[in-house]
């Protein structure tokens, strides 16, 4: 399947600064407590032992609270994969030049990448978007990786990429280096050294580690307290691709779309948005969990538990676009089945 | 979706006694090492780093070696419920009552049950098998379960339920009362109480709990020295159902049908024939963790990792079905995906 490509526009931007931004992630709405009742009513009376689906049964109730909607759905899903370059890749943090996050990129359009094949596995819709390549981030050891306006502005990008109508928004990022930048925010939303976040990332050998390590250490030396707003820490530290993950994750929770998230720098990029508000995810899930080993340290800080643990680390949305088809599952079991009384089951001996 | 029921025919037994179902588990083939090289000589030329896509690449290339073929397939899954009764039943086990087994076959040939909109989620085919729900097994505290021509019949007649041309065989058992048959048998192949091996099941409460580790207690100390033979623990601990699937597991090995076992009563029925030879469930995953707490120590006493983790403990296939949705990404990956030097991706720095 090949994917849409979509060249980066100057959106309209709904925020004057972070600071609104952060304004509009504290009054983000709530679940529909109504929508989640109808779906814990239906599922009591289905032809099961109670629980007996379990996590399934958690997200027929999530997708629906979070749709506000009773029956959920979830047919269609739309995998939204943001590519972007970083600075930081000359320092040598990356087993892979630069230039393959643009050849990547074609890759997606021609339908040749992983994500492509996943999402033909499961449905999905696949829109690739590229995020000023030709311009990659500064080094953030030595200054912000993105100005005020470039942050915004991919902020405002990624919201633009949640399209109305869909069920399920999977999301996910290509960028080499970016797992440097999300070792670096991570640290700097949570604490800790570059050695405790940094991982193999594509496969860098022991010295690219102590390289990757090392800049990040720099780079939370060199932005000091400024990093005590999370939004700073995306701005800092983050790059075009994964503010406008946040981005999408914003638009996602106004326009009613439940998330799935990624691996580690997809988490990343989400975690700015829950320190600012730990109640921002309540409308994603973490996908999976990484091998990269930063990534359970993240997951845990944030308070997910990811629906798969296969040992990927790929990004792309891979990961988000396989529990997609978890999520088709859970919703068709909850739809479809009959009840105890329409199939005439006996229930429990009370 | 609909399913398919079958009822119990007079199948040819093709061995005299258990010896030689021992006999057969011994000659197994074993995997196709071309087909296997083949498979890991494509994944290393895939446009992503090396064991990005973790257990997905490994599901890939396991399934070429059971096929022995490269490419690997999965488009076909198909799903086996083979459904049973139970004397120990009678003994207060259950939450539910043993005619529910019954009412979900119907409820199964309706398409009423979770498994039906799993695997229409995937896909795949069901067929559901009445092993002679009008005849229980007896109440094994006092008497074997099964008389050597049953447990016999009930092995060829899983053998006869895997048809030619199918990809996946997702293998499942409806059977009130079988957790508690399941759970003597594993403390029966792998030692402990029935304290070590019991629990809730469909949600029995405490004293139900207490009278399973009892009657499994019994068991164990009735029959004896017996129980060193693993076949004759499925004779006089299992069930019909539970004979069926270790039978089905064999027909796969043989006409190269790559397996995946549900939850705690497939497993316990399957790791029968790893008691007999260790490599004789190399061609089986098992799909998922049950919720049920034996299900954690089985798999680890077999040296299997589940696929899933999502708390479920449903039985029917429902966990096997849902991780042949897995497998199917794993090989619409590997057979789909563009070559670095296909899609012009530059390769790691060297």
């Amino acid at each position: 399947m090949a994917a849409d490509r979509t060249a980066p526009q100057a959106p309209v931007i709904p925020f004057a600064d972070l600071a609104g931004v952060a304004d509009l992630v504290r009054a983000f709405p709530g679940p529909d407590d109504e929508a989640a009742e109808r779906a814990r009513a239906r599922d009591a009376e289905l032809t099961k032992p109670a629980g007996a689906l379990g996590r399934l049964e958690e997200l027929a109730v999530w997708v629906a609270a979070w749709q506000a909607a009773h029956p959920p759905r979830a047919a269609r899903p739309l995998a939204c994969v943001f590519a972007g370059n970083h600075g930081i890749a000359a320092r040598g943090v990356s087993a892979y030049p630069a230039s393959v996050t643009e050849q990547m990129v074609a890759n997606f359009v021609e339908g040749g990448a992983a994500v492509n094949q996943l999402c033909r596995n499961v449905g999905a819709g696949l829109s690739v978007y590229e995020m000023g390549l030709e311009t990659p981030t500064a080094d953030f050891t030595t200054a912000p990786a993105l100005t005020d306006t470039e942050v915004l502005r991919a902020i405002a990008f990624g919201m633009r990429a949640v399209e109305p109508g869909i069920d399920i928004l999977c999301l996910g990022e290509m960028g080499i280096g970016n797992t440097t930048a999300a070792a670096a925010m991570a640290a700097a939303l949570f604490g800790g050294t570059g050695t405790d976040w940094a991982g193999p990332g594509t496969g860098v050998d022991a010295d690219g580690l102590a390289t990757k390590a090392a800049v990040i250490d720099q780079a939370l030396a060199f932005h000091g307290a400024a990093l005590a707003d999370p939004l700073e820490v995306l701005r800092r530290l983050g790059g075009h691709e994964l503010a406008a993950i946040a981005g999408a994750v914003m638009a996602a929770r106004m326009l009613r779309v439940p998330v799935l998230l990624d691996g580690f720098a997809c988490t990343a990029a989400a975690a700015v948005l829950w320190k600012v508000d730990p109640a921002a995810l309540d409308h994603c899930k973490v996908a999976h969990m990484s091998r990269e080993p930063g990534h359970r340290r993240l997951v845990g800080a944030i308070g997910q538990r990811p629906l798969l643990d296969l040992d990927m680390a790929l990004g792309e949305a891979s990961g988000a676009v396989l529990a997609s088809g978890l999520v088709q599952a859970a919703v068709s079991a909850h739809n479809g089945m009959a009840t105890f009384a329409e199939a005439g089951v006996s229930t429990r001996e009370a």
